[in-house]
């Protein structure tokens, strides 16, 4: 479990490839070691303000505990980033939220972006971070939860809402929602419509894949 | 030379091998095909607002032939990311500038910056960006051109500058000029102050790497 990255799923479940999704995805596309875990008691994740609370301590914990097993740099895999500060407060190594490394992300093409979720808002860190670069923020229609996605109907109505958002002047898609990484949405919207994609997951990845670098060449404190 | 990233250097020489220095560590890191090419006329590059303004016309130029040559990305490869604006509304290519790269990059870790560069002032567009997470700016005493740092008082004075930026709480270095890319000075900081160091070369090469993947896998029209 040393040197590995330690992803967060900010939700419970009991099936180890659910928990291991995003950290395939980071592997696949980055050749990175991703060691994956969930908190206790919140199979329904984060849906609110107040399930966001409950889960902060949680977060916190089993990050506190992932650096305490040899993981070098942590991921909250969600694109809320909830409990991002807290966690950078109790821990040495760095951490590196979904969300926030999403929108710095498409900051970086310095084009109107357009953000997609299931969320009734944009997460305030995305927002705050895009400032007058975001056009608009959107949640397909009738898609209140991941396993929505999940659906043909889902997707459709998926990509009925990109199609939207690139209707009012979005030139790049930012998802803030890690349901869309699981089902390999980016690629379906990149040939689809032809659009950069920003995929949360491998956002957080992309600068895992550079911090990571930084401490194997040579053991960095952060 | 279709199908490449094409990276403008924003100063004028003959010599072939200092054009390719940044694309040499770019592809070196990203396994990337860049072609690079300097401005004409302009052997000192930018020192100022007036050669900044005179460098504006000639970096969109050569960007608009890059992009009628093939490339498919465009990297302007100078911690001020001049002429940026006014390039990416001339081509159809996304257009990636070093400095918003490094400071993009520094954000994700939300961590104190402290900025290292050999100008007087930090770049308007690192400073607009790291907004409050910028601790300090700082020009190592007596380098004032990116030759300075070739020699070994202009190392030492550099190195002394990073432990000045640590003192004062900086947590992550940013390069804000490329001159430190080119002497490898980010893996001398990692190695004896062991702090994250984001080089511009580099995280103008990261944003490369994962937007050129996304052209690669389907050609989007940015």
């Amino acid at each position: 479990m040393s040197d590995m990255i330690g992803l967060i799923r900010v939700f419970t479940t009991e099936n180890q490839s659910i928990i291991e999704e995003h950290g395939n995805v980071i592997s696949r596309l980055y050749g990175l070691p991703v060691m994956s875990k969930c908190i206790p008691d919140q199979p329904l994740g984060i849906f609110n303000d107040e399930t966001e609370q409950i889960a902060i301590p949680k977060i916190v914990e089993l990050g506190k505990q992932m650096e305490k097993d040899g993981c070098k740099l942590l991921l909250i895999s969600c694109a809320a980033d909830p409990a991002i500060e807290q966690l950078r407060k109790n821990v040495s190594i760095p951490v590196v939220g979904a969300g926030s490394a999403a929108a710095l992300t498409a900051l970086a093409l310095g084009e109107p972006v357009g953000v997609m979720g299931i969320t009734e808002c944009i997460p305030a860190v995305m927002e705050n971070l895009l400032g007058d670069s975001l056009v608009q923020y959107i949640r397909p229609e009738d898609v209140t939860n991941t396993t929505d996605l999940l659906t043909q109907a889902g997707r459709d109505k998926a990509l009925e809402a990109a199609r939207s958002l690139l209707s009012q002047g979005t030139k790049v898609i930012v998802f803030a929602c890690t349901g869309f990484s699981t089902i390999g949405f980016a690629d379906v919207l990149r040939k689809e419509l032809r659009v950069p994609v920003i995929d949360a997951v491998e956002a957080e990845g992309l600068y895992a894949s550079n911090f990571y670098k930084q401490l194997e060449a040579e053991p960095a404190s952060f």
